[in-house]
Protein backbone atom coordinates (compact mmCIF):
# COMPACT_ATOMS: atom_id res chain seq x y z
CA UNK A 1 0.00 0.00 0.00
CA UNK A 2 0.91 3.22 -0.72
CA UNK A 3 0.29 6.77 1.04
CA UNK A 4 1.02 10.06 -0.37
CA UNK A 5 0.41 13.58 0.92
CA UNK A 6 0.78 15.93 -1.96
CA UNK A 7 -1.27 16.45 -5.31
CA UNK A 8 2.14 16.14 -7.16
CA UNK A 9 2.82 12.23 -5.55
CA UNK A 10 -0.59 11.39 -5.97
CA UNK A 11 -0.55 12.20 -9.73
CA UNK A 12 2.76 10.93 -10.67
CA UNK A 13 1.97 7.32 -8.14
CA UNK A 14 -1.30 7.16 -10.41
CA UNK A 15 0.22 7.49 -13.93
CA UNK A 16 1.56 4.15 -14.69
CA UNK A 17 -2.18 2.48 -13.14
CA UNK A 18 -3.74 4.72 -15.86
CA UNK A 19 -1.21 3.46 -18.83
CA UNK A 20 -2.07 0.31 -17.69
CA UNK A 21 -5.76 0.34 -18.29
CA UNK A 22 -6.90 -0.13 -14.91
CA UNK A 23 -10.07 1.19 -13.45
CA UNK A 24 -9.31 3.48 -10.56
CA UNK A 25 -12.01 3.45 -7.40
CA UNK A 26 -11.86 6.25 -5.17
CA UNK A 27 -13.38 6.11 -1.56
CA UNK A 28 -13.56 9.96 -0.35
CA UNK A 29 -13.67 9.87 3.49
CA UNK A 30 -13.17 12.04 6.55
CA UNK A 31 -11.01 8.88 7.88
CA UNK A 32 -12.20 7.37 11.35
CA UNK A 33 -13.11 4.64 9.23
CA UNK A 34 -16.45 2.26 10.54
CA UNK A 35 -17.86 -0.76 8.80
CA UNK A 36 -19.76 2.22 6.27
CA UNK A 37 -16.33 3.11 5.23
CA UNK A 38 -15.38 -0.60 5.03
CA UNK A 39 -18.27 -1.46 2.93
CA UNK A 40 -17.47 1.31 0.36
CA UNK A 41 -13.74 0.23 0.17
CA UNK A 42 -15.08 -3.45 -0.28
CA UNK A 43 -17.25 -2.52 -3.13
CA UNK A 44 -14.55 -0.12 -4.73
CA UNK A 45 -12.15 -3.46 -4.64
CA UNK A 46 -14.88 -5.62 -6.38
CA UNK A 47 -15.45 -3.29 -8.77
CA UNK A 48 -12.56 -2.01 -9.74
CA UNK A 49 -8.49 -2.84 -10.30
CA UNK A 50 -7.06 -0.46 -8.03
CA UNK A 51 -8.53 1.08 -5.29
CA UNK A 52 -8.01 5.17 -3.27
CA UNK A 53 -9.08 5.89 -0.25
CA UNK A 54 -8.55 9.62 0.78
CA UNK A 55 -8.63 10.61 3.98
CA UNK A 56 -9.02 14.63 4.50
CA UNK A 57 -10.71 15.94 7.34
CA UNK A 58 -12.25 19.01 5.23
CA UNK A 59 -12.35 22.20 7.02
CA UNK A 60 -14.81 23.75 4.44
CA UNK A 61 -17.84 22.14 4.93
CA UNK A 62 -17.52 22.39 8.79
CA UNK A 63 -19.72 25.31 10.08
CA UNK A 64 -17.77 27.97 12.47
CA UNK A 65 -19.71 25.90 15.71
CA UNK A 66 -19.29 22.55 14.59
CA UNK A 67 -16.57 20.26 15.64
CA UNK A 68 -13.86 19.86 13.57
CA UNK A 69 -11.58 20.39 16.08
CA UNK A 70 -12.68 16.73 18.04
CA UNK A 71 -13.58 15.54 14.80
CA UNK A 72 -11.62 12.07 15.25
CA UNK A 73 -8.58 11.37 13.54
CA UNK A 74 -7.25 8.03 14.68
CA UNK A 75 -4.59 7.89 11.26
CA UNK A 76 -3.17 4.81 12.52
CA UNK A 77 -6.14 2.26 12.88
CA UNK A 78 -7.59 3.99 9.53
CA UNK A 79 -4.12 2.73 7.81
CA UNK A 80 -4.70 -0.85 9.26
CA UNK A 81 -7.96 -0.98 7.75
CA UNK A 82 -6.96 -0.07 4.28
CA UNK A 83 -3.76 -1.99 4.06
CA UNK A 84 -6.23 -5.44 5.57
CA UNK A 85 -9.07 -4.92 2.98
CA UNK A 86 -5.69 -4.54 0.22
CA UNK A 87 -6.46 -0.70 -1.10
CA UNK A 88 -3.76 0.13 -3.22
CA UNK A 89 -3.33 3.98 -2.54
CA UNK A 90 -4.28 5.73 0.62
CA UNK A 91 -4.13 9.67 0.02
CA UNK A 92 -3.74 11.60 3.53
CA UNK A 93 -2.77 15.40 2.17
CA UNK A 94 -2.81 18.31 4.98
CA UNK A 95 -4.79 21.20 4.77
CA UNK A 96 -2.43 23.78 3.80
CA UNK A 97 -2.10 21.02 0.86
CA UNK A 98 -5.66 21.22 -0.29
CA UNK A 99 -6.32 24.29 0.50
CA UNK A 100 -2.71 26.55 -0.44
CA UNK A 101 -4.47 29.53 -0.66
CA UNK A 102 -8.04 30.94 0.11
CA UNK A 103 -10.06 29.15 -2.44
CA UNK A 104 -12.44 31.88 -4.56
CA UNK A 105 -13.73 29.33 -6.98
CA UNK A 106 -15.99 26.97 -5.40
CA UNK A 107 -18.63 24.60 -7.04
CA UNK A 108 -21.65 25.41 -5.39
CA UNK A 109 -25.27 23.19 -5.35
CA UNK A 110 -28.17 24.87 -6.01
CA UNK A 111 -32.14 24.11 -4.79
CA UNK A 112 -30.60 20.86 -3.74
CA UNK A 113 -28.70 21.99 -0.72
CA UNK A 114 -31.26 24.57 0.17
CA UNK A 115 -33.36 21.79 2.27
CA UNK A 116 -32.56 19.29 5.15
CA UNK A 117 -29.32 19.45 6.10
CA UNK A 118 -28.13 22.52 3.48
CA UNK A 119 -30.47 24.52 5.87
CA UNK A 120 -28.90 23.90 8.86
CA UNK A 121 -25.67 23.97 7.77
CA UNK A 122 -24.70 26.72 5.44
CA UNK A 123 -22.04 26.21 3.06
CA UNK A 124 -21.79 22.50 4.21
CA UNK A 125 -22.42 21.37 0.55
CA UNK A 126 -20.32 23.26 -1.15
CA UNK A 127 -17.33 22.35 0.44
CA UNK A 128 -18.43 18.85 0.44
CA UNK A 129 -19.08 19.05 -3.37
CA UNK A 130 -15.58 21.25 -3.82
CA UNK A 131 -13.26 18.99 -2.23
CA UNK A 132 -14.82 16.07 -4.10
CA UNK A 133 -14.35 18.06 -7.38
CA UNK A 134 -10.78 18.78 -6.57
CA UNK A 135 -10.37 14.75 -5.26
CA UNK A 136 -11.90 13.78 -8.62
CA UNK A 137 -9.72 16.02 -10.91
CA UNK A 138 -6.46 14.94 -8.56
CA UNK A 139 -7.50 11.11 -8.52
CA UNK A 140 -9.44 10.69 -11.96
CA UNK A 141 -11.30 7.86 -11.12
CA UNK A 142 -13.39 5.72 -13.20
CA UNK A 143 -15.81 5.23 -9.93
CA UNK A 144 -16.06 6.60 -6.54
CA UNK A 145 -18.22 5.38 -3.82
CA UNK A 146 -20.28 7.61 -1.52
CA UNK A 147 -22.74 6.19 1.23
CA UNK A 148 -26.75 6.34 1.41
CA UNK A 149 -26.20 7.00 5.09
CA UNK A 150 -25.42 10.64 3.63
CA UNK A 151 -28.05 10.61 1.52
CA UNK A 152 -28.33 14.80 0.19
CA UNK A 153 -24.10 14.39 -0.24
CA UNK A 154 -25.04 11.55 -2.43
CA UNK A 155 -27.52 13.25 -4.29
CA UNK A 156 -25.68 16.86 -4.73
CA UNK A 157 -22.41 14.50 -5.66
CA UNK A 158 -24.41 12.58 -8.67
CA UNK A 159 -25.82 15.78 -9.67
CA UNK A 160 -22.30 17.76 -9.72
CA UNK A 161 -20.96 14.48 -11.63
CA UNK A 162 -23.73 14.71 -14.02
CA UNK A 163 -24.46 18.36 -14.54
CA UNK A 164 -20.43 19.44 -15.28
CA UNK A 165 -20.04 16.18 -16.94
CA UNK A 166 -17.26 14.42 -14.21
CA UNK A 167 -16.20 10.98 -16.43
CA UNK A 168 -17.07 9.36 -12.73
CA UNK A 169 -19.62 6.89 -12.27
CA UNK A 170 -21.08 7.52 -8.56
CA UNK A 171 -21.70 4.52 -7.03
CA UNK A 172 -24.18 5.08 -3.65
CA UNK A 173 -24.05 2.25 -1.43
CA UNK A 174 -26.53 0.92 1.21
CA UNK A 175 -26.63 2.47 4.97
CA UNK A 176 -24.85 0.14 7.05
CA UNK A 177 -25.99 -0.19 10.58
CA UNK A 178 -25.15 -1.69 14.19
CA UNK A 179 -27.14 -4.59 15.37
CA UNK A 180 -29.67 -2.32 16.91
CA UNK A 181 -30.47 -0.34 13.67
CA UNK A 182 -28.33 2.89 14.63
CA UNK A 183 -26.40 3.89 11.64
CA UNK A 184 -22.77 3.79 11.39
CA UNK A 185 -21.00 6.81 11.34
CA UNK A 186 -17.77 8.39 12.76
CA UNK A 187 -20.28 10.46 15.13
CA UNK A 188 -21.48 7.76 17.25
CA UNK A 189 -18.17 8.20 19.15
CA UNK A 190 -19.56 11.33 20.99
CA UNK A 191 -22.67 9.37 22.43
CA UNK A 192 -22.44 8.36 26.22
CA UNK A 193 -24.11 4.54 26.65
CA UNK A 194 -27.47 6.10 27.71
CA UNK A 195 -27.03 8.70 24.51
CA UNK A 196 -25.97 5.83 22.37
CA UNK A 197 -29.36 3.91 23.58
CA UNK A 198 -31.58 7.08 22.85
CA UNK A 199 -29.82 7.63 19.40
CA UNK A 200 -32.04 3.82 18.37
CA UNK A 201 -34.77 6.29 18.32
CA UNK A 202 -34.35 7.73 14.55
CA UNK A 203 -34.47 4.07 13.03
CA UNK A 204 -37.13 3.46 15.00
CA UNK A 205 -38.83 6.62 13.91
CA UNK A 206 -37.80 6.06 9.97
CA UNK A 207 -39.36 2.13 10.34
CA UNK A 208 -42.42 4.04 12.09
CA UNK A 209 -42.83 5.90 9.04
CA UNK A 210 -42.16 2.76 6.40
CA UNK A 211 -44.95 0.90 8.34
CA UNK A 212 -47.61 3.94 8.16
CA UNK A 213 -46.55 4.45 4.47
CA UNK A 214 -46.99 0.25 3.52
CA UNK A 215 -50.17 0.64 5.63
CA UNK A 216 -51.74 3.00 2.69
CA UNK A 217 -50.86 6.42 4.89
CA UNK A 218 -49.61 9.25 2.64
CA UNK A 219 -49.90 12.81 4.11
CA UNK A 220 -46.55 13.49 4.67
CA UNK A 221 -47.87 15.69 8.00
CA UNK A 222 -49.07 13.09 9.48
CA UNK A 223 -46.17 10.44 9.34
CA UNK A 224 -44.27 13.14 10.28
CA UNK A 225 -45.85 13.92 13.08
CA UNK A 226 -45.66 10.52 14.33
CA UNK A 227 -42.01 10.54 13.96
CA UNK A 228 -41.70 13.51 15.94
CA UNK A 229 -43.38 11.62 18.37
CA UNK A 230 -41.53 8.92 18.36
CA UNK A 231 -38.59 10.37 18.74
CA UNK A 232 -39.41 12.86 21.60
CA UNK A 233 -40.55 10.36 23.58
CA UNK A 234 -37.16 8.51 23.34
CA UNK A 235 -36.56 7.18 26.91
CA UNK A 236 -34.98 7.34 28.82
CA UNK A 237 -37.06 10.51 30.12
CA UNK A 238 -33.58 12.24 32.30
CA UNK A 239 -31.86 12.82 29.29
CA UNK A 240 -32.37 16.01 27.53
CA UNK A 241 -35.33 15.78 25.41
CA UNK A 242 -33.37 15.69 21.51
CA UNK A 243 -33.55 18.26 19.35
CA UNK A 244 -35.19 18.09 15.89
CA UNK A 245 -33.22 19.88 13.07
CA UNK A 246 -35.49 18.73 10.48
CA UNK A 247 -37.66 15.21 9.44
CA UNK A 248 -38.69 15.64 5.86
CA UNK A 249 -40.22 14.05 3.26
CA UNK A 250 -39.03 14.64 -0.26
CA UNK A 251 -38.05 13.35 -3.84
CA UNK A 252 -35.07 11.42 -4.25
CA UNK A 253 -34.13 13.06 -6.78
CA UNK A 254 -34.82 16.91 -6.61
CA UNK A 255 -35.24 16.66 -2.54
CA UNK A 256 -38.29 18.92 -3.06
CA UNK A 257 -40.53 18.02 -0.52
CA UNK A 258 -43.46 15.75 -1.28
CA UNK A 259 -46.89 16.33 0.30
CA UNK A 260 -48.82 13.13 -0.41
CA UNK A 261 -46.65 9.77 -0.77
CA UNK A 262 -47.64 8.37 -4.27
CA UNK A 263 -44.24 7.78 -5.93
CA UNK A 264 -41.17 6.74 -4.35
CA UNK A 265 -39.46 9.25 -1.41
CA UNK A 266 -36.69 9.74 0.65
CA UNK A 267 -37.27 10.33 4.47
CA UNK A 268 -34.69 12.21 6.34
CA UNK A 269 -33.67 13.12 9.72
CA UNK A 270 -31.35 14.81 11.12
CA UNK A 271 -31.42 14.82 15.35
CA UNK A 272 -29.31 16.30 18.31
CA UNK A 273 -28.86 13.51 20.77
CA UNK A 274 -26.56 14.86 23.65
CA UNK A 275 -23.20 16.07 21.75
CA UNK A 276 -24.13 14.46 18.40
CA UNK A 277 -25.86 15.75 15.40
CA UNK A 278 -27.08 12.37 13.94
CA UNK A 279 -28.67 11.82 10.34
CA UNK A 280 -30.32 9.03 8.99
CA UNK A 281 -32.76 8.36 6.42
CA UNK A 282 -34.77 5.34 4.21
CA UNK A 283 -36.42 5.62 0.91
CA UNK A 284 -40.03 4.17 0.92
CA UNK A 285 -41.93 2.96 -2.23
CA UNK A 286 -45.68 3.56 -1.40
CA UNK A 287 -48.21 0.18 -2.29
CA UNK A 288 -49.95 0.92 -4.92
CA UNK B 1 -11.29 17.22 -39.28
CA UNK B 2 -13.40 15.33 -37.53
CA UNK B 3 -16.88 16.97 -36.47
CA UNK B 4 -18.65 16.22 -33.36
CA UNK B 5 -22.11 17.17 -31.64
CA UNK B 6 -22.22 14.70 -28.65
CA UNK B 7 -20.65 14.54 -25.48
CA UNK B 8 -20.24 10.61 -26.05
CA UNK B 9 -18.85 10.94 -29.70
CA UNK B 10 -16.11 13.72 -28.34
CA UNK B 11 -15.15 11.20 -26.20
CA UNK B 12 -15.08 7.89 -28.13
CA UNK B 13 -12.60 10.11 -30.87
CA UNK B 14 -10.43 11.14 -28.20
CA UNK B 15 -9.93 8.06 -26.28
CA UNK B 16 -7.34 6.82 -29.09
CA UNK B 17 -5.77 10.32 -29.48
CA UNK B 18 -5.09 9.95 -25.39
CA UNK B 19 -4.06 6.40 -25.65
CA UNK B 20 -1.03 7.26 -28.53
CA UNK B 21 0.20 9.99 -25.63
CA UNK B 22 -0.63 12.76 -27.53
CA UNK B 23 -0.63 16.50 -25.62
CA UNK B 24 -4.56 17.56 -26.22
CA UNK B 25 -5.14 21.56 -26.20
CA UNK B 26 -8.59 23.06 -26.64
CA UNK B 27 -9.53 26.34 -27.69
CA UNK B 28 -13.18 26.70 -26.21
CA UNK B 29 -14.99 29.47 -28.10
CA UNK B 30 -18.82 30.94 -28.97
CA UNK B 31 -17.99 30.43 -32.66
CA UNK B 32 -18.14 33.74 -35.03
CA UNK B 33 -14.34 33.00 -35.08
CA UNK B 34 -11.94 36.01 -36.14
CA UNK B 35 -8.20 36.67 -35.75
CA UNK B 36 -8.46 36.89 -31.99
CA UNK B 37 -9.83 32.66 -32.03
CA UNK B 38 -7.50 32.33 -34.89
CA UNK B 39 -4.31 33.36 -32.94
CA UNK B 40 -5.25 31.07 -30.15
CA UNK B 41 -5.52 28.26 -32.40
CA UNK B 42 -2.66 28.61 -34.09
CA UNK B 43 -1.18 28.54 -30.17
CA UNK B 44 -2.55 25.58 -29.59
CA UNK B 45 -1.33 23.62 -32.76
CA UNK B 46 2.41 24.94 -32.31
CA UNK B 47 2.50 23.36 -28.27
CA UNK B 48 0.12 20.43 -28.96
CA UNK B 49 -0.09 17.43 -31.05
CA UNK B 50 -3.92 17.84 -31.23
CA UNK B 51 -6.25 21.00 -31.79
CA UNK B 52 -9.66 20.69 -30.23
CA UNK B 53 -11.83 24.00 -31.00
CA UNK B 54 -15.30 24.17 -29.10
CA UNK B 55 -17.87 25.87 -30.90
CA UNK B 56 -20.85 26.96 -28.65
CA UNK B 57 -23.25 29.48 -28.15
CA UNK B 58 -23.77 29.13 -24.41
CA UNK B 59 -27.02 30.62 -23.44
CA UNK B 60 -25.93 30.61 -19.69
CA UNK B 61 -23.10 32.64 -19.98
CA UNK B 62 -25.87 35.74 -21.50
CA UNK B 63 -28.09 37.61 -19.46
CA UNK B 64 -32.44 37.67 -19.88
CA UNK B 65 -31.38 41.35 -21.55
CA UNK B 66 -28.20 40.38 -23.78
CA UNK B 67 -27.66 39.65 -27.40
CA UNK B 68 -28.12 35.52 -26.90
CA UNK B 69 -30.59 35.62 -29.69
CA UNK B 70 -28.24 38.06 -32.27
CA UNK B 71 -24.79 36.28 -31.26
CA UNK B 72 -23.76 35.43 -34.67
CA UNK B 73 -23.39 31.70 -35.53
CA UNK B 74 -21.80 31.61 -38.95
CA UNK B 75 -20.87 28.15 -38.77
CA UNK B 76 -19.99 27.23 -42.33
CA UNK B 77 -16.85 29.96 -42.11
CA UNK B 78 -16.03 28.53 -38.82
CA UNK B 79 -15.59 25.71 -40.16
CA UNK B 80 -13.41 26.58 -43.04
CA UNK B 81 -10.97 28.37 -40.34
CA UNK B 82 -10.26 25.32 -38.42
CA UNK B 83 -10.15 23.57 -41.36
CA UNK B 84 -7.36 25.54 -42.83
CA UNK B 85 -5.31 26.10 -39.49
CA UNK B 86 -4.79 22.24 -39.22
CA UNK B 87 -7.45 22.00 -36.17
CA UNK B 88 -8.27 17.89 -35.90
CA UNK B 89 -12.03 18.43 -33.92
CA UNK B 90 -14.23 20.32 -34.09
CA UNK B 91 -17.01 19.91 -30.90
CA UNK B 92 -20.01 21.82 -31.94
CA UNK B 93 -22.91 20.76 -29.05
CA UNK B 94 -26.43 21.93 -29.47
CA UNK B 95 -27.80 22.75 -26.06
CA UNK B 96 -29.84 19.99 -25.22
CA UNK B 97 -27.01 18.43 -25.28
CA UNK B 98 -25.33 20.47 -23.22
CA UNK B 99 -27.95 21.66 -20.85
CA UNK B 100 -30.26 18.12 -21.12
CA UNK B 101 -31.89 19.14 -18.30
CA UNK B 102 -31.56 22.38 -15.58
CA UNK B 103 -28.83 22.37 -14.23
CA UNK B 104 -28.87 22.35 -10.54
CA UNK B 105 -24.70 22.32 -9.61
CA UNK B 106 -22.92 25.32 -10.81
CA UNK B 107 -19.10 26.29 -10.81
CA UNK B 108 -19.69 29.63 -8.86
CA UNK B 109 -16.45 32.08 -8.86
CA UNK B 110 -16.67 34.40 -5.48
CA UNK B 111 -14.92 37.55 -4.65
CA UNK B 112 -13.51 37.55 -8.15
CA UNK B 113 -16.63 37.97 -9.97
CA UNK B 114 -18.29 40.47 -8.48
CA UNK B 115 -16.33 43.81 -10.02
CA UNK B 116 -15.76 44.98 -13.77
CA UNK B 117 -17.96 42.68 -15.92
CA UNK B 118 -19.01 40.52 -13.37
CA UNK B 119 -21.07 43.57 -11.40
CA UNK B 120 -22.86 44.35 -14.78
CA UNK B 121 -23.30 40.91 -15.74
CA UNK B 122 -25.10 39.07 -12.99
CA UNK B 123 -24.67 35.42 -13.06
CA UNK B 124 -22.27 35.55 -16.12
CA UNK B 125 -19.27 33.44 -15.07
CA UNK B 126 -21.11 31.23 -12.88
CA UNK B 127 -22.13 30.49 -16.66
CA UNK B 128 -18.71 30.61 -18.02
CA UNK B 129 -17.20 28.87 -15.40
CA UNK B 130 -19.69 26.03 -15.12
CA UNK B 131 -19.54 25.80 -19.49
CA UNK B 132 -15.65 25.64 -19.14
CA UNK B 133 -15.72 22.75 -16.30
CA UNK B 134 -17.73 20.82 -18.58
CA UNK B 135 -15.92 21.10 -21.71
CA UNK B 136 -12.58 20.08 -19.57
CA UNK B 137 -14.32 17.12 -18.38
CA UNK B 138 -15.34 15.90 -21.60
CA UNK B 139 -12.49 16.89 -23.67
CA UNK B 140 -9.96 16.68 -20.74
CA UNK B 141 -7.12 18.60 -22.66
CA UNK B 142 -3.68 19.33 -21.85
CA UNK B 143 -4.04 22.65 -22.54
CA UNK B 144 -6.68 25.42 -22.94
CA UNK B 145 -6.45 29.00 -24.44
CA UNK B 146 -8.14 32.20 -23.72
CA UNK B 147 -7.89 35.35 -24.69
CA UNK B 148 -6.32 38.42 -22.64
CA UNK B 149 -9.15 40.48 -23.82
CA UNK B 150 -11.77 38.49 -21.69
CA UNK B 151 -9.30 39.68 -18.81
CA UNK B 152 -11.56 38.76 -16.11
CA UNK B 153 -12.73 35.63 -18.09
CA UNK B 154 -8.56 34.68 -18.00
CA UNK B 155 -8.56 34.92 -14.05
CA UNK B 156 -11.62 33.22 -13.37
CA UNK B 157 -10.94 29.96 -15.17
CA UNK B 158 -7.26 29.90 -14.13
CA UNK B 159 -8.63 30.28 -10.56
CA UNK B 160 -10.55 28.12 -11.38
CA UNK B 161 -8.31 25.66 -12.97
CA UNK B 162 -6.41 25.77 -9.41
CA UNK B 163 -8.76 26.13 -6.86
CA UNK B 164 -10.27 23.18 -8.49
CA UNK B 165 -7.24 21.13 -9.33
CA UNK B 166 -8.02 20.81 -12.86
CA UNK B 167 -4.88 19.18 -14.69
CA UNK B 168 -4.94 21.98 -17.16
CA UNK B 169 -2.39 24.54 -18.13
CA UNK B 170 -4.36 27.61 -18.88
CA UNK B 171 -2.85 29.80 -21.87
CA UNK B 172 -3.87 33.24 -21.87
CA UNK B 173 -2.48 35.06 -25.49
CA UNK B 174 -2.41 38.87 -26.21
CA UNK B 175 -5.45 40.77 -27.47
CA UNK B 176 -5.27 40.59 -31.04
CA UNK B 177 -6.29 44.47 -32.38
CA UNK B 178 -7.44 45.82 -35.97
CA UNK B 179 -5.02 47.92 -37.64
CA UNK B 180 -6.37 51.47 -35.69
CA UNK B 181 -6.40 49.13 -32.21
CA UNK B 182 -9.62 48.22 -31.57
CA UNK B 183 -9.63 44.76 -29.50
CA UNK B 184 -11.29 41.89 -32.19
CA UNK B 185 -14.40 40.65 -31.01
CA UNK B 186 -17.15 39.19 -32.65
CA UNK B 187 -19.42 42.09 -31.42
CA UNK B 188 -17.73 44.31 -33.45
CA UNK B 189 -19.73 43.53 -36.47
CA UNK B 190 -23.17 45.27 -34.24
CA UNK B 191 -21.42 48.71 -35.11
CA UNK B 192 -22.26 50.91 -38.08
CA UNK B 193 -19.22 52.56 -39.98
CA UNK B 194 -19.38 55.80 -37.83
CA UNK B 195 -19.89 53.27 -34.46
CA UNK B 196 -16.70 51.65 -35.66
CA UNK B 197 -14.48 54.67 -35.61
CA UNK B 198 -16.25 55.83 -32.08
CA UNK B 199 -15.02 52.52 -30.93
CA UNK B 200 -11.30 53.20 -31.53
CA UNK B 201 -11.89 55.61 -28.03
CA UNK B 202 -11.36 52.48 -25.74
CA UNK B 203 -8.00 51.98 -26.66
CA UNK B 204 -7.01 55.26 -27.14
CA UNK B 205 -8.28 55.30 -23.73
CA UNK B 206 -6.20 52.70 -22.13
CA UNK B 207 -3.00 53.83 -24.10
CA UNK B 208 -3.87 57.13 -22.47
CA UNK B 209 -3.67 55.27 -18.75
CA UNK B 210 -0.70 53.87 -19.70
CA UNK B 211 1.24 57.15 -20.66
CA UNK B 212 0.24 58.70 -17.25
CA UNK B 213 1.66 55.37 -15.37
CA UNK B 214 5.07 55.77 -17.22
CA UNK B 215 4.73 59.67 -16.64
CA UNK B 216 4.66 58.27 -13.10
CA UNK B 217 1.12 59.38 -12.23
CA UNK B 218 -0.39 56.41 -9.77
CA UNK B 219 -3.73 57.71 -8.28
CA UNK B 220 -5.86 55.38 -10.17
CA UNK B 221 -8.55 58.61 -9.34
CA UNK B 222 -6.67 60.86 -11.45
CA UNK B 223 -5.98 57.81 -14.25
CA UNK B 224 -9.77 57.43 -14.73
CA UNK B 225 -11.02 60.49 -14.95
CA UNK B 226 -8.70 61.27 -17.89
CA UNK B 227 -9.93 58.03 -19.39
CA UNK B 228 -13.48 58.79 -18.55
CA UNK B 229 -12.96 62.49 -20.10
CA UNK B 230 -11.78 60.83 -23.43
CA UNK B 231 -14.24 58.07 -23.65
CA UNK B 232 -17.17 61.11 -23.37
CA UNK B 233 -15.20 63.50 -25.80
CA UNK B 234 -15.18 60.70 -28.51
CA UNK B 235 -16.62 61.91 -32.02
CA UNK B 236 -18.14 62.00 -33.72
CA UNK B 237 -20.36 64.35 -31.78
CA UNK B 238 -23.47 63.50 -33.25
CA UNK B 239 -23.61 59.84 -32.33
CA UNK B 240 -24.73 58.92 -28.93
CA UNK B 241 -22.52 59.45 -26.10
CA UNK B 242 -20.83 56.02 -25.44
CA UNK B 243 -22.44 54.83 -22.04
CA UNK B 244 -19.65 53.79 -19.45
CA UNK B 245 -20.38 50.53 -17.64
CA UNK B 246 -16.76 50.36 -15.60
CA UNK B 247 -13.39 52.27 -15.53
CA UNK B 248 -11.37 50.18 -13.48
CA UNK B 249 -7.76 49.90 -12.00
CA UNK B 250 -7.13 46.74 -10.59
CA UNK B 251 -4.87 44.16 -9.40
CA UNK B 252 -4.18 41.58 -11.80
CA UNK B 253 -4.68 38.37 -9.91
CA UNK B 254 -7.28 39.20 -7.61
CA UNK B 255 -9.05 41.96 -9.42
CA UNK B 256 -9.52 44.32 -6.13
CA UNK B 257 -9.43 47.96 -7.16
CA UNK B 258 -6.65 49.35 -6.63
CA UNK B 259 -5.75 52.79 -5.54
CA UNK B 260 -2.04 53.83 -6.66
CA UNK B 261 -0.77 52.25 -9.32
CA UNK B 262 2.87 50.94 -7.52
CA UNK B 263 2.91 47.55 -8.93
CA UNK B 264 1.79 46.03 -11.96
CA UNK B 265 -1.97 47.00 -12.50
CA UNK B 266 -5.19 45.57 -14.86
CA UNK B 267 -6.95 48.87 -16.56
CA UNK B 268 -10.08 47.46 -17.67
CA UNK B 269 -13.45 48.67 -19.23
CA UNK B 270 -16.38 48.03 -20.70
CA UNK B 271 -18.43 50.59 -23.06
CA UNK B 272 -21.13 50.65 -24.58
CA UNK B 273 -20.97 51.87 -28.12
CA UNK B 274 -24.12 51.92 -30.05
CA UNK B 275 -25.98 48.14 -29.89
CA UNK B 276 -22.60 46.94 -28.76
CA UNK B 277 -21.26 46.70 -25.50
CA UNK B 278 -17.61 46.47 -25.83
CA UNK B 279 -14.87 45.51 -23.50
CA UNK B 280 -10.89 45.91 -23.71
CA UNK B 281 -7.61 45.94 -20.98
CA UNK B 282 -4.47 46.70 -20.31
CA UNK B 283 -1.61 45.71 -17.98
CA UNK B 284 0.48 47.88 -17.00
CA UNK B 285 4.07 48.10 -14.89
CA UNK B 286 4.64 51.28 -13.14
CA UNK B 287 7.96 52.77 -13.69
CA UNK B 288 10.50 52.24 -10.79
Amino acid sequence: MIETHTIAETRAALRPVRREGKRVGLVPTMGALHEGHLSLIRAARQAGDYTVVSIFVNPTQFGPLEDLAEYPRPIEQDREHCRRLGVELVFHPGVQEMYPREGVVLVHPTKISEGLCGAFRPGHFDGVATVVAKLFNIVKPDAAYFGQKDAQQAVVIRRMAEDLDFPVEIVVCPTVREPDGLAMSSRNKYLSPEQRRQATCLRRALKKAEEMIHAGRIESEVIIGAMRELILAAEPAELDRPGIDYLEVVDPDSLAPVHEVTAPVLIALAVHIGPARLIDNIVVQPVT
